[in-house]
């Protein structure tokens, strides 16, 4: 049994990894185009290169000096020896997945806008290949990395299931560390050049999106691969890898065997299959249209999902019987749910809808009543998504037997994460490609191709936006569920720990060290995003300064015949990120361990609660608005309310504006930071059972 | 023992209620100035009590209805008998303490104008005595109601604790829906009128403020009188009824005795003389300047604070005996906790600090950056409070033996709130002035007074800022630490009913009711806060394109020949406000009902945890954000990034317009939100408890 788990895991992750070597190639065979369109895409390589190497560097010192306390704690005694390899495992392989998705973006860019020359279709063939490459190492890597240590645990350390489990949660903590960082440093370089050069260059200078005069627009285009991309990538490695290793956790604790292990790690695998048949549908006739090409990705998606629903029945049958049965429908809710959380997304963020139409026609009183419009969008918008996930925590917990017994029902939430995220290859090979195609259409601009082209490359990438709203239903809800997972296994870890339970007795809502910590935990999202949103701020003045310079001292530059340093706003964009980017980690990590040794396990336990809560809230609110203002603005450079260059248009950019750190940096973080907050504090629990006041 | 206890919370209401009388009295023998003046005056206070007049007429059919549905509920034996009387007194008292409040604060505008003629000094007198009539107003009505019903149900109809207690918390529940309506109603009238005015005056017409042929000028005025002043009246009598009640309710289960109930109503009634105390130290010398002014404010909050904090020590001791002596720590906690949180708000709201100076730097790259800086302010502004509010929980927990039993615990948590608040009538004049102030500087401007009235009467508006700050602190405080106290009085009385405690049984965090419940309470504000701020949009909207009508169709209006038609904007805001405030209050009041019915008590209890969390962090992020935009916007204004005028003020006012509604519409009523959900929950729980789902 045992054995053939580790198969069909590792089988999966072999599958996932050649499928997207073979769409790699796929991608490769394309060509670059002009001349001027490879050197245009190469210096996007190098800056996205030598970010992401910069960044490894800083993130290296974290991972070391992490990597020396827990190698201290583990030879004190209060962790298992595999903790800090596992810690570095985790993160490895999430900064791994991030940099492959950026390798194969950054090489597929200029692929895409030649391809799209040809016509929409055979764009849109390169674009979804390589966000295929991308969807597919995620869960080829994260499913290897689950086998294998999965393999040593078992075979050669012969450790029982729970020391299994709660070894492999440490490998979950590096990866949200990793993950972390790049999406926070990834979000702030993208944002702040974004920023950046919109407002000086289209705002102050009046030059056209994308101008090859603008300073900052390599630095614009390299900010769309290490935040979009690679800091993507590694979120959802992190996303993957937790919903997967909790379920596992709990699993032991719910049902004491392998068994219930095997489930959530088969039922990844077996994702993989599902979603590798569903890209092959993801293919339309040559001359279709926008609509045609939106019902292709839909139908893959879809037909993934429908696979996956159908398939998991025998599975839950096969591995843990007859008389457990009812968990499959744990699965099936989980499925559902990021269905509904995604179209609810898209309702409020699409402007076929009337929330964002309406947001459009706020414009026309001002800058004012269109943020004011934006942000209660973003809040309203948190109400369906929370009764979403309600009613699936509810179904799952109790078909999965938690009136019974509260750990089956838990197991049930997790494996309701899981099957959210079991068609993770495919859905993010649809979220994936969006950034590809927008650096395509970049590179369009830059190398003056025609404007048919750019016309093409905007096509696929508002049918991106589309795709990726149902993308981030699924990493949201599944954030949420995860990290409800996490919590339970929080619980569980201290009271394996020798004085542990006694700790914890005490979970009652109405405790005053839970209900501190839940007010403390509430409060973590708000804090964190301030942060970011301050760093991306910061960031973003420093281009905005340099962009204006370059405009005063190179002479020549606005009549197009001297060259922007554009290497100089790359330079600034990487520096000023990876300054930012450490503190919110850093906080991440300190803070439960902080109030852990206050306010002790129970206190622990809220604040998981209360970050949970109201970081969900955050992040969908922060994602919405961000969308919503986005999308109001390209609905109003559509035509309406005086189109492009009207007031109502001014007004709508600095809405997209404030949404881009909105919905590029802190929102997505913030789906991280609820899971890490939880990670650590299940690797630090030992500490804080033996020396915390309360 | 009762007897006594009657006499002397009934001596206190006499006494503050008298002492209203007696700046009442003060403030009328002042002249109103010239025959234009008079006239501007006496238009803002008709329209002033139109509105209001009009709004009781609507919220009169709610309680109507809610009346004649608690009647039936205490027919079929589900209520006593008191409960829809006690629901329509609290209703009446709080609705009344607003109309006092406004109707002496129309009557003081244009006395503190008029004054201000003379001096600086003799203008704070009269606008600090007008505060002030509204300050012992509230508290005093408040202790009035208090006492009589306790004598009613005490002596008449000679009830246990526990019966009376219950009945009481019912006026709780009437005082916070008037307060509700009040604050939503008033606020959305204000901010429509505010924002319609400038919109169309300041930025389109280029007009100053409050200048009289601006035709929303007047309801700009009417607006600070219903929102700022009936508003607050409304809301802070709910506080402070809300904090002694549930202090009362909680000291019944604590000590099941009369003397635990009668703490708070004594330390209330303590309160109202130290604070008569305090104002008689709020003057200075002829010619003082600001600086002074401020200093005299701060010296009898101070001075008050001070002496409630000496008072209570022996109160604890002759009510409570010796060995409950460290009870009076929970009482000075609370106290504490208010004057540090209202520093903390001061730090970041006033332009004497770096956040609020730094925002007003962001304005130098544009709108957006100030939008995003001002929200990322108000995030990180949650912090502190948050943790002041934690230790202030747990100080106050331990200290009343909430380590040994729970309930007194949480009776020393009901207490810091009463302890909090215990001054509230010098308190709230210090708060209650401003808008006082802030009209005065409008009939200076519409009656062509000389600018040095005007820089005198900002002088006090702005001197008022910095008092509110305090006052706001308190308000938002005492309001997270009534919704704990009132959380635990709701687990009392479902224990208390039939079947109850089974209901009740597993408070446990990670019971999914409890979690599911969690969630859907934290969603509440975020909902509430977008509902709320949609409504602002909505009403506003209406008054800018009648704004722009009267400034297209009259004839001679800019040349200052025609008159503007003042009444119709007034008309338009009040019917909008009318119309807007009454589905969010209705939700507030549904939306308990529903939880219950489907979570069962469980889920109460965590969507009041839920919400009381997320309210408290919205509230403030809310305040505070548009605290730093507003004083950021002023600070410009004095000279700085370009002062008036320029580029950069014109950010700025743009953060300012997107601030109205933040901080004076949808954060203070989040505040009444949270308190309101606990008293519904409480009063329909016999409901929930009989025919629950879950």
């Amino acid at each position: 049994m045992e054995k053939l788990l580790v198969i069909l895991t590792f089988a999966g992750a072999l599958l996932a990894l050649l499928f997207a070597v073979f769409n790699a190639r796929k991608v490769l065979k394309f060509s670059e185009g002009t001349d001027r369109m490879k050197k245009i895409s190469l210096s996007i390589r190098k800056g996205a290169s030598a970010f992401l190497k910069r960044q490894y560097k800083i993130v290296l010192i974290f991972f070391g000096v992490m990597f020396v306390l827990l190698g201290i704690m583990a030879i004190l005694g209060l962790l298992t020896p595999f903790v800090p390899f596992a810690f570095v495992t985790g993160g490895f392989f999430s900064a791994l997945s991030g940099y492959i998705g950026m390798k194969i973006a950054t090489l597929s860019n200029a692929r895409t806008a030649n391809a799209c020359q040809e016509g929409l279709n055979r764009g849109l063939r390169v674009a979804f290949s390589a966000g295929s490459v991308m969807g597919f190492t995620v869960v080829g890597l994260g499913l290897l990395d689950i086998s294998i240590w999965f393999f040593l645990l078992k075979f050669v350390f012969q450790l029982d299931p729970r020391a299994i489990s709660s070894s492999m949660l440490t490998f979950g903590m590096g990866a949200s560390s990793m993950a972390l960082f790049a999406r926070v440093g990834g979000g702030i370089f993208t944002k702040a050049a974004d920023v950046g050069a919109d407002l000086v260059g289209k705002v102050e200078a009046g030059i056209p999106e994308d101008d090859p005069r603008n300073p900052a627009v390599i630095a614009d285009n390299v900010g769309d691969n290490v935040g979009d991309v690679a800091g993507m990538g590694a979120d959802l490695y992190e996303s993957y890898v937790g919903s997967i290793i909790s379920a596992c956790a709990l699993g032991v604790s719910a049902f004491g065997s392998l068994s219930a292990m095997a489930l959530p790690m088969l039922l990844a695998a077996l994702g993989v299959l599902c979603s590798v048949f569903g890209t092959f549908l993801v293919r339309t006739k040559e001359g279709a249209g926008q609509k045609q090409l939106l019902r292709a990705l839909s139908r893959g998606t879809n037909f993934s999902a429908i696979l996956i629903a159908l398939a998991s029945f025998p599975l839950v049958y096969f591995v843990l019987g007859k008389e457990n049965q009812t968990i499959y429908f744990a699965i099936l809710a989980g499925l559902v749910a990021g269905v509904l959380i995604g179209q609810a997304t898209e309702y409020f963020t699409s402007d076929s809808y009337k929330p964002t139409r309406n947001l459009a026609g706020t414009s026309e009183t001002g800058t004012a009543t269109i943020i004011i419009g934006g942000l209660s969008v973003g809040m309203l918008s948190t109400l369906l998504p929370i009764v979403i996930v309600a009613i699936c925590v509810l179904v799952a917990y109790f078909v999965s037997g938690g009136a019974g017994s509260a750990s089956m029902g838990l197991y049930g939430i997790a494996l309701a994460a899981v099957g959210m995220l079991s068609t993770l290859g495919i859905t993010l090979a649809t979220d994936a490609y969006g950034p590809v195609a927008d650096n395509a259409g970049g590179i369009a601009e830059m190398a003056g191709l025609d404007q048919k082209v750019r016309q093409r490359t905007d096509a696929l990438d508002s049918l991106g936006n589309t795709t990726a709203a149902t993308g981030k239903g699924f990493a949201i809800g599944s954030a949420a569920l995860t990290a409800l997972a996490l919590m339970a296994s929080y619980i569980d870890k201290v009271k394996s720990i020798d004085g542990g339970s006694a700790k914890i007795a005490n979970l009652n809502i109405t405790n005053p060290t839970v209900l501190v910590g839940l007010f403390i935990g509430a409060c973590l999202p708000f804090v964190f995003a301030a942060l970011t949103m301050n760093s991306v701020g910061r960031a973003a003045q420093s281009v905005v300064k340099e962009v204006r310079r370059q405009f005063k001292e190179i002479s020549g530059l606005m009549e197009g015949k001297a060259d922007p340093d554009y290497a100089s706003c790359v330079d600034l964009c990487t520096k000023a990120s990876l300054r930012e980017m450490v503190m919110p980690t850093v906080v991440a990590v300190i803070v439960p361990v902080i109030v852990g040794l206050i306010l002790g396990c129970a206190g622990v336990v809220g604040m998981l609660a209360g970050a949970t809560a109201s970081g969900f809230l955050m992040a969908v609110f922060m994602s919405n608005s961000g969308g919503a203002w986005d999308n109001a603005k390209k609905y109003i450079e559509s035509g309406v309310h005086g189109g492009k260059g009207s007031d109502c248009h001014k007004a709508a950019v600095v809405g997209d504006t404030v949404g881009d750190p909105f919905k590029d940096t802190s929102g997505p973080a913030i789906n991280i930071l609820i899971k890490l907050l939880s990670m650590v504090s299940i690797v630090f629990a030992a500490i804080v059972v033996n020396f915390s006041i309360l």
